[in-house]
């Protein structure tokens, strides 16, 4: 019989406490011991809950307590999460945790800390919700250099996203939409604003890689300033636009990665990712494509990804399992103005004849984009490929000249 | 140092050697130990071969060699690859194989040699080439009761019916073309038959549900009398035709499993696996659809998951995986007969007013269906859902009115 304490019993905890107790048998199958939760950690109370017997308000105690050998720590944020599981993991016990912030920022740190204890610090939950991601990365792809890796990775913003497009909603209106329906939070900043999509696609780079990539050295861009005009031209493109996390290595050694919208051709098997689901693919020398397709969020799904990380642990108290990044560094990413893209342009100006000279005369040639609503003195073109940051020169050119940009999105390279 | 053997030099078996070559720093990296080839069997020889010293053609030596810890089988077919396997692990070997005819046949009576001796036998590679989904399903899916699992499992069929779809090739043509581009074997009868397939679904199914099930318990059909028609009716009714291994446990404690082309709406994740690629979706109750695609097969995808395989073993010499079913048994699979589905029909009629009376008062309502380039008499519908039984019991009936039935195909319930 192995102990655990949960910590935090919001939605992912009470699914965790929920899947625990309602596969109890196979799990004991698998695990080949009993497992059995000892402490439920949260401040509130929770009259009338069968689990009565088991909350705690005190940390100290879960800590304490030597019977306890995984925590598992569902409260997310950073503090006092990272306190609590490095404190665990310096107790020698093994934590589980789906929290993407705490692992995104301390990574290394608490990874560094459980192989020094010989413990597992174990977090598939972290990205993709229930889809097996850290684990095939990890393990199935380990005789595999990685040669990319993109996806889909907020459930979110794809639910937005995939209204405007298919049901020509405002983003507002679907933003409005999710958070009725429970998708979104009130405060929907770190799905819209990206940082959520960044985490993930920072725990996968420093996974595949090997070293540690911080949120902060990533240029992330949400999807806010995405109009229905841009949804139209992409349709015109063939294609779509995606809140797109995108990692690849370059051979300098550092890391091109980068999460903003971008346009992806309807051919893509990223493109058919809609609602809720989250897409994410791999692309390994030898394996070629794979894409790992699922819900990316909610309760059950998240939950059943940390069971089975707690099992995990429990078959691995003595064989470590391998999950190990280094410390990274202030140089280990590429500036994003050096990546070589084409980027769609939609402008508006007074003058379209004289616009389109002006166009040509800056950019070479273009592709010209059209749709059926578009405003008067609207346009809007593709570039060619150049690096980001020559087109940024060219686009103060044009601004330079009357002509109004009024957004801009990356074309996917995928 | 860990010593291994890999038996067969075809193309898997060469992949296999490449990849070990090629990743031999990461590879040990990961396994914390060096993996070295000892022998490599094959009775051709390969002059000029870097590798010519490890050649033999006697799989005694390596059998009989105490220094041999794992042994790679990717010869193919089932003999004499089972004996081989069978006498590897007796002799205290662990077995890693890309074999699935072998492991579709004999899987639960190897398994259980393997637990006896306290051995590994993996098998990643058998289903879905690279795409990982045997380790995800045995391991991040602990947590789940596996509802469904539902796959495009042949590379080879979905590229002829791709190009069917796609440029409105024949059947004929595209399956030329596929033998032309080394997607199909000069015999493809295992892949268009669909028994390829049927192994891939038995070897998950087996997994899934922990209890064997043999390939000739599986009702199964191949693509080869799809034609044209079809696939302009399919895309009329608003899918695809997809050839679909699928398995579901029912409440009698049976299976529910079968190999045929089915009608795939067009927003099923399943319906854009085009070309040699595989999808395969896992319904788990907590999970959710989770749905895995990438190449099913070709030489490096299918090696590197083989030497993930073999990393494994490595990784676990004392902590056997847990990967396990028991045997068989006759009754453990539902007459397909029973299945409630619905049935697209295709047929031919000399007055087409008399036979659409007649099959309306043998079905009652049905979907009729259109197309542009319908020959004449040629009509098509698509049932309501009953009984497999009930529904060929109406066809025997629509045939004595005569009724030409030219096709019929599954609707898929995915």
């Amino acid at each position: 019989m192995v102990k655990i304490a949960v910590m935090g019993y919001g939605v992912v905890g009470s699914g965790v406490v929920e899947v625990l107790t309602n596969h109890s048998e196979n799990i004991a199958r698998r695990a080949k011991e009993e497992i059995s939760i000892k402490y439920i950690l949260d401040l509130r109370d929770f009259p009338g809950s069968p689990f009565g017997s088991k909350f705690t308000k005190s940390f100290e105690t879960i800590l304490n307590d030597p019977e306890v050998k995984i925590v598992v720590e569902v409260m997310g944020g950073l503090h006092p999460s990272f306190e609590y599981v490095k404190a665990c993991l310096e107790a020698g016990k093994s934590v589980v945790t789906s929290n993407k912030e705490l692992v995104a920022a301390k990574g290394a740190e608490l990874l560094k800390i459980a192989q020094k204890n010989n413990l597992n610090f174990l977090f598939e939950a972290s990205v993709g919700g229930g889809i097996p991601i850290i684990r095939p990365i990890s393990q199935c792809l380990a005789a595999n250099d990685v040669v990319e890796i993109a996806g889909i990775l907020n459930g979110t913003t794809n639910f937005i996203l995939t209204k405007m497009i298919r049901e020509q909603m405002t983003f507002e209106d679907a933003l409005a939409l999710a958070q009725k329906l429970g998708y979104a939070e009130r405060n929907p900043a770190a799905d819209i604003e990206g940082s959520d999509a960044c985490r993930k696609i920072c725990i996968l780079a420093s996974l595949a890689y090997g070293k540690h990539v911080y949120p902060e050295q990533v240029h992330t861009e949400g999807i806010t300033k995405i109009a229905l005009a841009d949804v139209e031209y992409a349709a015109a493109w063939g294609g779509v636009v995606k809140l797109i996390g995108q990692v690849r290595a370059l051979e300098n050694g550092k890391l091109q990665i980068i999460v903003c919208p971008m346009f992806i051709p309807r051919e893509s098997q990223l493109a058919t990712v809609d609602d809720v689901f989250n897409g994410i693919m791999v692309r390994g020398d030898s394996t070629g494509d794979v894409v790992f397709y699922g819900k990316g969020a909610g309760k059950l799904p998240t939950a059943s990804a940390v069971v089975a990380d707690v099992i995990d642990c429990v078959k691995h108290f003595k064989a470590r399992k391998y999950l190990y990044w280094e410390d990274g560094s202030e140089d280990y990413v590429e500036d994003y103005r050096l990546n070589v893209i084409s980027m769609y342009v939609r402008a508006k100006t007074e003058d379209e004849a004289v616009a389109l000279k002006n166009v040509k005369q800056i950019f070479g040639e273009v592709t010209r984009l059209s749709r059926k609503n578009a405003e008067n003195g609207e346009f809007a073109f593709v570039t060619n490929s150049m690096k980001e940051e020559e087109i940024l020169t060219k686009l103060e050119k044009l601004k330079s000249m009357g002509i109004c940009v009024e957004n801009t999105i990356r074309i996917g390279n995928l």
